[in-house]
């Protein structure tokens, strides 16, 4: 294995946000021995190389992986999981495997299924956006971000120590989770806000088919509250999917707390809705500090 | 009645955010006679005297309201119930008594039930921020939002004419809609992603108290989606306790459209799944454009 990030050819697989985002930040900051970029289509790669995101690219896994000290897996959750398989057999003796799937139990599952010669480790940076591909990548997408690592059965110290500089290198802050409690925290504070922003918008839509008025006064508040909702469909999707047990829970969540202003409302119970309200407000003002 | 806005003295009872941007607005646009700036501590008026956003002011509302022609109630729909009836006999013959309250139905009835001499005419600006107060007061607040009038029984179409004169000199966009409707609409499009956020803050409390991580993860989509739940207190439990019929409406739309995600989660029904996602996900673009 590389021991230090310096002597590491790094291949990124996928040139969208994340990946593009990846390999601008590290070379950007001349990590790496040398970045190679893995794209579906050849303008993807070529464009990030006019770009100096990258050093060279390929579309072709097993050329981009073979002299990769480092392997990066930048695609959706369902395609890192369809990848892993064809994946193990194309990789040098020793070469690290990290991704940045956005749930992590299924995928660091697979990557202990990898070859025994290879080590990995899982890894979710907390920075997406609603828009994607190469076109809104930046080398300043990971900075000051956290960036989880979750090691996996086989990963050796030294393995996380390698993935630990690269999360570093981008100016990320790694936090080290093991998948489960990686897959409870980002289904409270990811997944379901985004299943509440499409239920939102959902049953807006239902009561504006009544009465257009309702989407002309919508204002700022509409707006942010709803943002998600706009998200990339099949990332979501396959996030949903390979997270269903923790989102459930967050959902119940969420519904026995909506059940519990609907009741002090429905009773006009003062003091009950100022109770739950405040703690709210209390809990979001102690974010913003 | 004063004809035009040209021409009448215009009291400002409340010089908080909203107050006194109104205040700051058409002072800004030189239009009106005089503003005329109503507080309950003495430092408020004389704060906006000095930020040039009024051109007088008192703590005492018999005084301000004196010689108005126009009198703008900006405080929080309970504070404006609790004030109407002490207002009537204190105004001038053919005075324009408009509001800023965030619900309609209740405001409206008070207005029709001031004396028979004065005019009225309920308003919604769409333009809240989570902060209060004059220091964040900005003669810019209301430039390119709706401005809802909601006439009530009595308002004649002069006194309907100069809302909208004073609404267009602040740069907001007048939508004339019955009170109802109006408040159908603000609990479907601000009062529901109020509660949704409230509910999603608490639920969020509970799972992050077995396991801190939670929190420490939580990035933009969070902070955004959360957003309102640090909205004023005060002002979100007297608008949610005068629209609680709508509001419980829209709350059971809302649960409904989650216990619709959660079905098709629980059955891992991908095409239903994508089906709620996809619908929610084109509304939202639609916004954008």
């Amino acid at each position: 294995m590389s021991r230090e990030l310096s002597d590491a050819t790094v291949a990124i697989v996928g040139l969208g946000l994340m990946g593009g985002s990846l390999a601008a930040a590290l070379s950007a900051r001349r990590a790496g021995k040398r970045i190679v970029g893995v794209a579906r289509r050849r303008v993807t790669w070529e464009t990030a190389r006019d770009l100096r995101f990258v050093d060279g690219g390929t579309c072709e896994l097993a050329e981009g992986v073979a002299e990769a000290g480092i392997v990066v897996l930048a695609l959706p959750v369902g395609e890192i999981l369809a990848t892993l398989p064809l994946l193990g057999p194309l990789l040098r003796p020793g070469c690290l495997v990290l991704d940045v799937g956005s749930t992590k139990r299924a995928i660091c599952a697979a990557l202990d299924a990898l070859p025994a010669s290879v080590q990995a480790v899982g890894g979710h940076p907390m920075c997406g956006k609603e828009t994607s591909g190469l076109s809104v990548a930046e080398p300043t997408l990971y900075e000051g971000r956290v960036f989880v690592l979750c090691p996996v059965q086989r990963t050796s110290p030294e393995a996380l120590t390698l993935a630990r500089e690269l999360v570093g290198a981008v100016g990320a802050r790694p936090v080290v989770l093991d998948p489960e409690r990686h897959d409870r925290a980002v289904a409270a504070i990811s997944h379901l806000p985004y299943a509440l922003a499409v239920a939102l918008v959902n049953a807006v839509s239902g009561l504006a088919a009544s009465d257009p008025a309702c989407l002309e006064l919508a204002a700022g508040g509409y707006r942010d509250t709803t943002r998600l909702a706009a998200s990339d469909l099949e990332m979501m999707r396959d996030i949903l999917l390979t997270n269903r047990a923790p989102v459930l829970e967050a959902l119940q969540g969420a519904q026995t707390e909506l059940g519990r202003l609907e009741a002090a409302l429905r009773m006009a119970d003062t003091a009950a809705l100022m109770a739950l309200l405040r703690a709210a407000h209390d809990q979001r003002q102690e974010m913003t500090r």
